[in-house]
């Protein structure tokens, strides 16, 4: 059993139910001990589904499916197996595959195209085609509006803590409710984070809309984390819209009327995101970098991934070091425009270089004092325009060479 | 003291003297312990030179200066300081630089642009602009035919071995002969390994030439290794040419009777670049990967690198765990074209995948005896054309947390 992170919430938030979503999270035998393993969510006829998908060039099988199915832009069911990836298991993976959809086809009386599925674990390993269809009928015996808890903890593998968030919002004052759960702690990398991410509203939107807001929320959230840089064969966020709520029709993205949804659901995905991070295997730190003055908003989130992947910048976090050569290092190592007679860098607020030297009377008394913190933000203007961006990380410890050095075994 | 790393050679190669050069190591002070910290090279009157540096946006004032001066193709004297980066300095680095050439023209009674600097150890702190100018009379005095291991000694930061190479070859049957220092351990990662090398022939090439010969071993090299996928300020390697051998006239890197020459120098530059990883921070596997069936070699070395800098990867072959799932992972998240269907995946020459699958009957046996030597290999061919490459890397381990976590301190 692993330690439960020290940068984890006090506890799992109180989640509301969502009309015409049910969820249920139980165990299917993939896990050792009867853990919860499987993940059903059963959603109301007409549910309209929006999807991110990995960017690998080796998904998995059940990636490539929903892929496939995503295009019709509606949803019945969503069943999600943790401790095995179907990933690289060839014919016997999307024969797998087949065979649940197949079943949920029947319990569910829906189409194929309706059936989204998501699988975490081992890589590599084969996932027997009938194990999951046998056990639809327990799932759905136990589905709940108010399952989240069950549900969040059945899609975890090596996170310490279950993941929810929520938002209530409103679309033209009638009132609008978003969930979410994720998981996620390794192999988490921009394009997507490695994790699984399922996010349900009441809310009545067209799914070509939908998929315009995830794609805004995505990359200012699941996109803008990294724990480890390394990015899954499996990586999904699915966000499904059930229509109950009683609001004007929507027909376009960046509608008035869509404000606060939209940020209220980039707000419950950035709550998701940095839950992951907060989860990052071994961190002991969460760090949120800023970086301001780039060319663009593009070379400024690659600056800050390269800060945030820098193995020698996350290391001296963890050593509560005020290292700030590291992230001088990292910010030229980037490849993007940076005017290193300009570069600032702040941490926990405080100046430390100004115009490419120290700054004059420089006392790192405080910077060493905020590192004793857990939570570290470091702050960077490269000189050369406006572009601007916000990613999440954490510090690279021990406890990370523990848990990768022998997570198979 | 930092503990020799178990992946070193026994000892310090015997390095013969090259005509032409005179080399020093001793201490300027700027090591705690009078250790040595300067290394400097006395080149004969009419060397040619090349260099390849950093391509990091924020470089140090040495590296500025090198590449200002590289363009004349002549070199009488290479200066080279540990202990400090000289990096991120402000004006105080620039006259470091300029206090320290204007010293040389004296010593040295040569032009300023014959003069090659370096430096290399922690970033951001100012090196007095007269500490190294001050120690180059006692530097001279000290300069010897043989004095490499004093040399390679000198130009060491976090090491825990000093680095040497050398091959005899010829040019139209004539002795020619090459001798390389090299440093390196943490910051390793393409474009150059975060690291300094120094390579003498007494060979006679012209500038141009040697350039060209200088790019063809890098990529084939100091190119192809990563420890930490961190890119330093200060990455340096220089090739200096006494022209003291009896050859004829050399015109053209590609002429015929180049070939060994050239072959010559790339093995000594993939010896040093080697042993750089072998002295990777808390190295205990020295992983040698090779990828085929890419669509070009860029893409191949693209691919391999993906492997190499995977936390997980390195994590998983420190835990000589065979878990290749993570080597899929990796292929997949480089970006380049790959077929999942076909991906062949071996370690040490044992097949574990070939198109797309666990071979038959795969027995793991085999494969975790070979992770248990310290030589670790990696095959993959994607199975989509013939571009094909080569990196080193090592694996990840507590003793890299440990040793980055509390450097500067």
């Amino acid at each position: 059993m692993l330690k439960r992170s020290p940068l984890a919430p006090s506890h799992f938030p109180a989640l509301p139910k969502v009309d015409g979503v049910r969820v249920a999270g139980l165990s299917a035998g993939l896990k050792k001990g009867k853990k919860r393993d499987l993940f059903v969510a059963d959603l109301r006829a007409g549910t309209t589904i929006a999807g991110k998908f990995t960017t690998s060039q080796c998904p998995s099988a059940p990636v490539d499916w929903c892929r496939q199915a995503i295009g019709r832009g509606k949803a019945r069911a969503i069943i999600v197996n943790s401790g095995n990836a179907n990933a690289f298991t060839g014919k016997v993976g999307d024969r797998t595959v087949a065979e649940t959809v197949k079943a949920a086809v029947r319990h569910f009386n829906c189409r194929k195209a309706d059936v989204f599925l998501a699988s975490t674990g081992v890589i590599g390993e084969p996932l027997a085609p009938e194990v999951i269809g046998k056990k639809l009928p327990h799932a759905i015996k136990a589905l709940k509006a108010n399952g989240w808890s069950d549900a969040a903890d059945a899609i975890r593998t090596t996170d310490t803590f279950s993941k929810g968030a929520c938002r209530e919002t409103e679309i033209d004052g009638a009132p609008v409710r978003i969930v979410g759960i994720a998981k996620g702690s390794g192999m988490i990398a921009p394009d997507m984070a490695t994790m699984l991410s399922f996010i349900f509203t009441n809310a009545k939107i067209p799914s070509p809309v939908l998929q315009k807001l995830l794609d805004h929320g995505t990359s200012r959230s699941f996109n803008s984390i990294s724990v480890d840089s390394d990015t899954s064969t499996s990586d999904t966020v699915l966000l499904a819209a059930t229509g109950v709520a009683c609001h004007k029709p929507v027909s376009g993205s960046s509608q008035a009327h869509l404000r606060h949804f939209r940020q209220a659901l980039t707000d419950v995905m950035i709550d998701l995101a940095t839950q992951v991070v907060r989860d990052g295997e071994g961190a002991t730190k969460f760090i949120t970098i800023d970086v301001t003055g780039a060319a663009s908003v593009r070379a400024a989130k690659c600056i800050g991934f390269a800060i945030a992947n820098s193995p020698l910048v996350k290391t001296a976090i963890a050593g509560e070091d005020a290292n700030w050569g590291r992230i001088v290092m990292a910010v030229g190592k980037a490849g993007e425009k940076a005017d290193r007679d300009k570069l600032s860098i702040s941490m926990g607020g405080v100046p430390i270089t100004k115009n490419g030297w120290l700054v004059d009377g420089y006392d790192e008394a405080p910077v060493q004092k905020h590192l004793k913190g857990q939570d570290v933000t470091i702050e960077v203007d490269v000189g050369v325009g406006t572009g601007k961006a916000r990613v999440w990380t954490c510090d690279l410890t021990h406890g990370y060479i523990s848990i990768n050095a022998d997570y198979r075994s």
